[in-house]
């Protein structure tokens, strides 16, 4: 490993997170609720670490595809071990690890909250950690990438492991450019929807608040009582909406900004994703109809719903947990499935679904038929066999680390719904699950070693599981 | 498809299963309850079905992969439609589909339930009953190859698309011989199993029911109380011991016959089965030390769950759930692992974990160094591409499986945790779950539709998911 090279990528990253700070800290001053204290006292030091590490100098520039795995890995464990600190200093949280635990979720975008009331919380804190779902959500490297000089190759290797599923390549030959391009669309889409909100008649400070956890599938509200305690269809709308559009894969609004209308329009990944949102939404409409007794209402509570557990948001509008079985498994259903590959959502990909369910026919046609070669298309296209093997693999080490992960964490009790959905929240980084851990509950009834575990476990998810495992791995620390 | 031949073989497979209920005749008259003509009943219209199918003569003999597999997924739907007659015809059954459920369970050797006291049963059927996991484990079409003549490259097929896990293959270079080989093993381990049973004190009747539960790593009891009612921890310790040797890979005994102990011993797969059964009766016996409060009685009772549970059998002695999450969570995930490939038992297989887990290894190792090849190997050799391939896309179609297949149930209502165990008990031939389904509760609480489907995912998990897909494809049809 470049050692030099990682420890001065590191310090970069380091640098942005405190820049990142900044609007947080404006607010704090804003509202002078002495928040802006806990703010500067993790910005001067890390500034220091920062610019320290930053001194480093390699004596090659070279970065390999492992040296791009472990900055990123470690990118994301230190940005999390430095936010967490202003949270923990607040008085608000039980521990050190209960505060890593709820600035982990916010960058992963997973909006699992350990506080029972999080406006209690002073301004400057809550507007950083819900600042947290909108940086975590399209990556803190892509956005390092942005302002720093690198190598094309290079940086190649860093987004490949940051952006979501298994198709993530570049847009423009240049990544610098490709860097721009995403967040371009990605603040434009946000703007957008803080101006939406406001009309809905909402605080600046709530839409805001509510457009970054919307723009990176999070989840965080600012608020025990959530999205319901606006008691506005329109917000819930136009909520229900955005998360969907923050679900598509992002190359599809880029064809759009180049007039390649058509083209977009044939994304076969989007359509599976609108139609199974469809699929779900009635088939759950139908399922509380009779809780409900509205037609428009059942609709609108389930297509919320539908859209914040896909998309892996997390936002909530009525107690799911009370929801017949069915629509509860629906949910958990779609839990694992996730959003398109290249947006800020998490879960499995409708594209990772799409390839293991096509290699799954084609296993069948091959057993039936051994001597043929099969093939599996994607987007019209031919998917190369590592792309394959690396999907497979994917699924088979997701299976296993939720059922390990789900084993650990039973060592504290609890029954089987509230572990394993627990687990799956964390995972695909969506923020509620069922019982104990259902979408008026939150996770801060587990002991600190779980939070430590759920933690990590968020951060495997977010990073798709292999990066996080190259830095345990041995020949990644050779060289 | 080669039609006339297919059903030619069919014909075979019925004439089989009416010699094989032959001995229920027997016990039948002995005890003289009347069940007799309920057996014969279906034994003398399925002997003139078997014999019509029978004078269907092929024009070729030869059988091709498609045809094999879809023998194999038909044979197993026709034995079980023909088997549960005579299990309806007791009245003890709430309709035939319950009945279908119950032989279902029995010839996939899953042993889950739908009778609240199995022992209101007339002698015979219930020999029936325990007798169809007898057959069922080690395969009928294993079977059927022993008696009928076959060529070599068609039977191959058979046996492939039969025996459980990813490497089955042949013993010897003649199949006939590999069929006799393996059937003289199983009845020789059964013997050895009923001559303890009695030694043990328990009456010829039960020790050949429990035996025939242990061999197919089935569960079936012959009473309401289970293995717990013979207040024996002789019988005990004999079933936990007999449950792991069902659970070896057959090829082992045939090493050892051969006297080759060393090669016998040196089987990877082998020694990991019994590391995880070591590992998790420690594990649980230290989690449940405080419950039973007798080191000696938690350690026996943990060791009989892991094994009845790992085994696939689902024997149990103790109601677990009633035990605390970790032990709960232990078994759930013991109940996926299952046991070693070409044994009668049932689950992922040992071996296609590790083939997994390797495989994990491997792809980071690629991630971290994209110019390598990366191997995976197994028992000391390499895992072709094929074998890897296929490996892969089982786990992600069994993850798929199990996820659909608990959306669906959820519409009859009732807890995640049932649902999801039901599913998973069935797809590998377990038996108990958990909560409503637990082990000393029954499946007879679901509607029809859901014995259906659930008796369809038993049939799934026993052939290992791709055989019973092979029918429902159109291009298995064509030609």
């Amino acid at each position: 490993m470049n050692k030099r090279r990682v420890l001065n990528v590191l310090g970069k990253i380091i640098l942005t997170e405190v820049c990142l700070m900044l609007p947080s800290l404006l607010v704090a001053l804003y509202y002078g609720e002495g928040d802006a204290w806990y703010l500067l006292a993790v910005m001067l030091p890390a500034a220091l670490l920062g610019a320290l590490l930053g001194r480093v100098r390699p004596k090659d520039t070279k970065l390999t595809s492992r040296d791009g795995y472990c900055i990123v890995a470690y990118g994301w464990i230190v940005i999390s071990l430095i936010g967490a600190v202003p949270l923990f200093l607040t008085g608000e949280f039980r521990s050190y690890w209960s505060a890593l635990f709820e600035i982990v979720s916010g960058f992963t975008t997973t909006g699992a909250s350990v506080l029972a009331a999080p406006e209690r919380l002073p301004h400057g804190v809550l507007f950083w950690r819900s600042f947290t779902h909108w940086i975590g959500g399209m990556g803190v490297l892509v956005f390092v990438l942005m302002i720093i000089p690198m190598k094309n190759d290079n940086s190649m290797h860093l987004i490949r492991a940051e952006v979501r599923g298994p198709t993530a390549g570049k847009l423009v030959p240049r990544m610098k450019r490709t860097s721009m391009i995403l967040y371009g669309i990605y603040t434009t889409l946000t703007a957008i929807l803080v101006i939406l909100l406001l009309g809905g008649g909402l605080s600046l400070f709530d839409s805001l608040c509510l457009a970054f956890g919307t723009a990176g599938t999070g989840g965080f509200a600012v608020s025990a009582a959530g999205i319901a305690g606006y008691g506005s269809a329109y917000v819930e709308i136009v909520l229900g909406i955005f998360m969907i559009l923050f679900g598509i894969n992002f190359n599809v609004y880029y064809l759009i900004l180049l007039g390649r209308v058509r083209d977009a329009m044939k994304s076969e990944e989007v359509r599976w994703f609108l139609l199974i949102i469809a699929a779900a939404t009635l088939g759950i409409a139908v399922n509380i109809f009779h809780i409900v007794e509205s037609l428009g209402l059942s609709l609108r509570q389930a297509f919320f719903q539908v859209s914040s557990i896909i998309t892996t948001t997390g936002f909530s509008t009525v107690d799911f947990n009370l929801w017949p079985a069915f629509s509860k498994h629906t949910l958990v259903l779609l839990m694992v499935v996730g959003a398109c590959a290249g947006s800020t959502g998490g879960g499995l990909k409708i594209s990772r679904v799409l390839i293991l369910v096509k290699s799954f026919f084609a296993e069948i046609r091959y057993i039936i038929n051994p001597k043929s070669v099969q093939t599996v298309h994607l987007e019209y296209k031919f998917v190369d066999k590592p792309t394959l093997n690396s999907t497979r693999t994917y699924a088979a080490a997701y299976l296993m680390l939720i059922c390990l992960t789900t084993l650990v964490l039973s060592l504290g009790g609890y029954d089987l719904t509230t572990n394993l959905t627990a687990v799956l929240s964390c995972i695909n980084n969506i923020g509620p699950g069922l019982e104990l851990v259902g979408p008026m509950a939150n996770f801060g009834f587990y002991p600190d070693w779980a939070m430590l575990l759920l933690s990590l476990t968020m951060l495997i998810g977010r990073l798709e599981i292999f990066p996080m495992f190259t830095i345990f791995s041995r020949s990644a620390h050779d060289k």
